[in-house]
């Protein structure tokens, strides 16, 4: 664990080579909120160690600004097709290698952990995530892009799954 | 490009997230020697950002021993399903960035250009591979495990695709 990690405040990242979102979550009492969101983009024009380098920076810059507690991560479970898998996965290599090398937690989540974290089932579809998502933590829009959503969705999970998961869900219901 | 990298020794890769193949050769005027070779093990026991550092911290031991002016790892275009997709990928995303901030130079080349370059035709087998490795590199054996073959036939396409090319397989039809 970093030094001044701090202890209310959770990342979550749903990984992806083109763009990776990212979002920031901080959590006081039995209240959640949105610190920042947004995605990491590169270049196909790029060869692939410039791309991972790119987003092996940017997870650090954003690590060292806000020194989340942990690092909530969707665990790839399906994909399209083996191309798409590929690039996934050297998304999600260079990302988690980059987390643990920082010293930060990191927790994987099925996506249907995810989902029944925030939507209360496991089958929910996009639609509904991203909803429930900007609800939850009291947005004016959707968060975009839709990688954004779903990164936030993840930190959302490692919240509700930590002691204080049954006080902020009482909060909600309020 | 790494202080003291030296010219004439490059390494091969095969990534993968429990046993990843590498190779070092060294090329001398029209000859190249085998240096060694081996393999990165990481256990399913362990979670995977366990497994990724352990893959980062070996890879750059290897590096910073040998310094070798290039890295030279094979594209992968094919696998038999998405599951397998995705865990090659991580290991090749955690590999290649690793390697990226070491400041290695990287090449990525395809199986077909593998092939052409060791066998003489893209269209080769594992097996036919693995000998020409062998008969190329003056080895005793033919390397085991499979992987570190596969990293060994990656560094010697580095090799021969150098302007050096001609000149070694003039030497090797003596």
């Amino acid at each position: 664990m970093p030094e001044c990690c701090r202890d209310n405040i959770v990342m979550g990242i749903d990984p992806g080579l083109a763009a990776l979102g990212y979002g920031i979550v901080k959590f006081e009492g039995d209240k959640v909120f949105c610190i920042e969101y947004g995605s990491i983009n590169t270049s196909s024009k790029d060869i692939l160690p410039v791309r991972l380098t790119k987003i092996h920076n940017s997870i650090v810059s954003i690590l060292e600004k806000f020194r989340p507690c942990a690092v909530a991560i969707e665990r790839l479970i399906y994909c399209q097709n083996v191309r798409i898998a590929l690039s996934m996965g050297e998304a999600r290599g260079a990302t988690i290698l980059s987390v643990a090398r920082f010293g930060s937690n990191i927790v994987e989540y099925s996506p249907t952990e995810i989902k029944q974290s925030i939507v209360g089932r496991g089958r929910a579809d996009k639609e509904q995530m991203q909803k429930m998502v900007k609800t939850l933590l009291n947005l004016k829009e959707i968060p975009e892009p839709n990688h954004s959503a779903d990164a936030l969705a993840a930190a959302l999970c490692y919240v509700f799954s930590t002691p204080l998961k049954k006080a902020i869900a009482i909060s909600m219901e309020k």
